[in-house]
């Protein structure tokens, strides 16, 4: 049984305040006709603080596609081995232990992707799959760990790591200037995350039923213009509104497994904004409580896109758990609109961890 | 058991001979200093004829990577439906059968992927995942057909759809003039392709194994740079090398399996260039005869990325078939310097289909 193991998160150094970036609208789109809308949206956002990548004077300038992508490989290569080597302690993993790596990330582009490098400089084999995914966005997460769950149900003694990487900073467009940009400015973030997905053994999160959801005809909603500048993110102004057609997508995922979404014992869902966990506790008839972690994340890094609801989940191992058998639910939200949902029970302890015991001529050593 | 039904390929309409490629070059370069190596490379590259997505004075000017990126999307959605029926007509499946649609390309890119626009206009479910890559490059074809067969393996009712979409002529870069690039001017064509791996029932290769291999410290071999004028392809020099490291994975996959890759009765392997198969056939000591559908492909169509697996195997199919039970190798070789291998045994005719007969609340309606 696939186990979706404790993730590690880390943001980057430089840090902007809600108050920062209030004064940087006001200060940089004085003349805007709507700008007492943008400052509205984004104070309503909840963001407090986020990470980036870069100090705020530099990521204001845009020095071009390929210098962007240049500091995003840089940047990669410097903040993902501390958390993939945190999250393989987490699981009691060493990373000849992987088969899998599947690599998700739509704020940069490299090819080959940075699975080749991590393989050859982080100890990996050379036979570890690589999985690289770009326009999955926000719901990158969610389908990393459905992706992975999959991988481990086929192979049950294969282990799968799953790496999110977002530099939101460096898709900042400074001639963007709808009020769905401008609001775009002031929500996401910057970070890495990892997490491990075990065959067997290991605690947390024992997978159990995975699906995705793709509400019909919203494929302009939240997409990417892709120019000389780079990539340009659209988001309309339906998208707030989505958790609509989207609950009860989770409900009837949920109903397949005999288990009825409004009573379950914990909720990880990309937090993409205030107004998603908001109707969703209305949708669910769920208290705001329920989506603390999801908050939370919002709150401290802003949308950190794919990143988002492994830092959510990071935060409820770190409360302590929701005790051993607990039901719950993990969601990405991104563009599409797509949904990819997860059940699972939390499982505490290191129950039937057979690291030690795997044997010879398993897939891992294939 | 996981099944690989006939694929179903398509090029476009433009198309360029080995005479107006070697004209080409002799005209646009005829002051480079390496100009006889250039004609020469190409010359042996042995591709007759390629196919391109727009007319030969079209493809030659470089209008914007945005414009370029509107072509490919455009031309996307003409060509893929056409190659999505054929490919669901051979596997006896209707596109409400498919649980996953993998979408392999690294010559445009689009957030949402393409899988988004086809569950909307081509009749999938809401529910069908998406598993969009595009950082694979040439071994995206070999990736897909085995992330495909994982997924028929952990969820043994489900169908996996793959569709290869690349128009590599949209990432002709006039500036480049490095031989490599010149080369690859001559080498690269333009193709879309799909097929389904059914889960159960369906003929065409029974998938048994599949395995993945990087050779290390080879990533700035294929790679890459992303500027603002688009993807700029570089290809090392050492490249037509690589089936020196590559045979022995080869052989060891087929070893774990208690194959001899040397005694196969199929070879469907990535025709990146004359090279690759020459190589191939020493090192395996196999004769060239059993790569015929790579050679074919290659002279045919040129190196279509991702695509080439599909249209070689698509050939396997033309020819008859090796014959119920014969075992064979499929690889894909690209990016990393990575290879994405599987190894499967030809089933003939339709076996144990049970289309009609599939369990209400499989995972196919779930």
């Amino acid at each position: 049984m696939a186990t979706l193991c404790r993730p590690a998160v880390q943001v980057p150094p430089h840090v902007i305040t809600m108050a920062d970036t209030l004064a940087l609208a006001r200060s940089r789109h004085a003349e805007h006709p709507r700008l007492p809308l943008v400052l509205r949206l984004i104070e309503n956002t909840g963001v407090r603080t986020r990470h980036l990548v870069q100090p705020l004077e530099v990521t204001l300038r845009h020095p071009g596609f390929e210098a962007r992508n240049t500091v995003y490989e840089s940047e990669a290569k410097a903040q993902v081995p501390q958390v993939v080597a945190r999250a393989l302690e987490a699981a009691e993993l060493a990373a000849e232990d992987i088969d899998l790596i599947v690599y998700v990330s739509c704020t940069g582009f490299m090819m080959p992707s940075l699975t080749a490098w991590l393989i050859n400089t982080q100890g990996f084999r050379s036979t570890t799959r690589q999985l690289p995914i770009a326009q999955l966005g926000c719901a990158g997460g969610g389908a990393a760990i459905n992706r992975a769950h999959d991988f481990c149900t086929a192979h049950p003694d294969a282990n799968v790591l799953i790496v999110a990487c977002e530099f939101c900073s460096l898709c900042y467009q400074p001639t963007d200037v709808g009020v769905g940009s401008l609001l775009s400015n002031g929500l996401f973030g910057d970070g890495v995350a990892a997490a491990v997905v075990r065959g067997s053994g290991g605690a947390g999160i024992r997978l159990e039923r995975n699906g995705s959801y793709l509400i019909p005809d919203t494929e302009a909603w939240i997409s990417y213009d892709v120019r000389s500048t780079g990539f340009h993110f659209v988001l309309d102004k339906r998208v707030p509104s989505t958790m609509g057609p989207l609950a009860p997508a989770l409900g009837d995922l949920a109903a397949l497994h005999g288990w009825d979404v409004r009573r379950l014992d914990f909720y990880i869902v990309h937090a993409g904004g205030p107004r998603i966990l908001l109707d969703l506790g209305e949708y669910l008839q769920v208290p705001q409580h329920a989506f603390r972690f999801s908050r939370a994340t919002l709150t401290e890094y802003g949308n950190t896109a794919s990143v988002v609801v492994l830092d959510a989940l990071r935060r409820l191992f770190e409360e302590g758990g929701p005790g051993d058998g607990a039901a719950g639910l993990l969601a990405g939200f991104g563009p599409g609109i797509t949904a990819e949902m997860a059940l699972g029970r939390w499982q505490d302890g290191t129950v039937g961890s057979d690291r030690d015991s795997r044997q010879e001529g398993a897939l891992s050593r294939s």
